[in-house]
């Protein structure tokens, strides 16, 4: 006997294991899980999964996915067009969603500049977004919300380069401790860019 | 805007997360893994989870999976089959064939007694092992190897008086320290079993 006792439940372990951070006893154990379910909700959970291939739409404006052409944030005329945050990914937006601060539009670079992993400027979508800058009859404020490590930096930078002359506005996030962080526990860099950055105290 | 870009990515994310063990956080950042791979790559984890439902059969002697009627084991003629080693689940079998030491074939219950989850003698395949045993020509030796916890010690019992008068013999698990086991880290009752359940010294 093999290691399985049947090919099927062998196809779908490797399937699930494919995932990424679920090893191979993690995948055995949801396969026989969903193995003892009933026969419809297995098949719900590989028709929801599937429709992933085709049914996911990109917004043709800012490259969010989408269940149509356009998004959701694109297509509500309450949403200030003329404030475009720059994101690195679907999970970036929905993040800045849930806090309900932000009114402006998004547009999704769909990665982020790193050659270690082979993604160049090309495999984004900034030439998108300089199209969509062109395109917009007053200059818009640009916001470059990505991460602050060297690859965020990188791509910041470039992408700073291409808009500099059709951006109203180009910003990015501030930085500093979290609200509720310990000065004791804060790593020196953030310390130190929170005195730097200081703000004008505003008791309410 | 609602908290999911695309109704199609909340499904598969409802349905990822329905998953023992998986969170929502993670059932998002599996379903935009699974979202940037080919469509063909999609497809295919979803047909190979899909076949579940339909394609895995239960082998009609000893309850294991299978992909046809009567498992790997059971139709293997090299396996003992008047040993017969009494299991909870179908990862107990897979565990137990991956050690090499066991030539018999299995009985798979597939759960184990429970009252505080439901679960009966009704609901697993003990009336298929008494007729199992009766059928047999030869008294079978049956191995009780189930958890030693309370449960795992009810269902034993339980099955010990049912296929009391049937077997040649009945066995359970030897249990002790673990190969390699430090005696100052076991657990007592482990550690007591051991003492009281010694065996003869073979030096090699």
């Amino acid at each position: 006997m093999n290691e399985y006792p049947s090919k099927t439940l062998q196809e779908a372990v490797e399937a699930i294991g494919s995932l990424p951070g679920v090893g191979s006893r993690s995948a055995l154990r949801l396969a026989l899980h969903l193995l003892r379910q009933p026969g419809e909700n297995i098949h719900h959970f590989a028709a929801a999964v599937d429709a992933l291939a085709d049914k996911v739409h990109y917004c043709k404006v800012c490259n969010m996915i989408s269940d149509s052409d356009t998004c959701l944030i694109c297509s509500d005329d309450k949403r200030d067009r003329n404030t475009i945050c720059v994101v690195e990914s679907v999970r970036d937006v929905m993040s800045i969603e849930a806090t309900g601060q932000y009114h402006g539009v998004y547009h999704v670079l769909g990665g982020i500049i790193s050659p270690i992993n082979g993604i160049g400027p090309g495999d984004l979508s900034i030439d998108r977004l300089v199209e969509r800058l062109q395109e917009s009859i007053t200059p818009a404020e640009v916001i470059l919300a990505l991460s602050g490590d060297v690859e965020g930096e990188t791509t910041s930078f470039y992408i700073y380069r291409k808009i500099a002359g059709l951006a109203g506005k180009i910003s990015t996030l501030a930085r500093g401790l979290g609200f509720g962080d310990d000065l004791e526990y804060a790593d020196s860099l953030t310390l130190g860019r929170s005195i730097v950055n200081r703000q004008e105290f505003r008791p309410r």
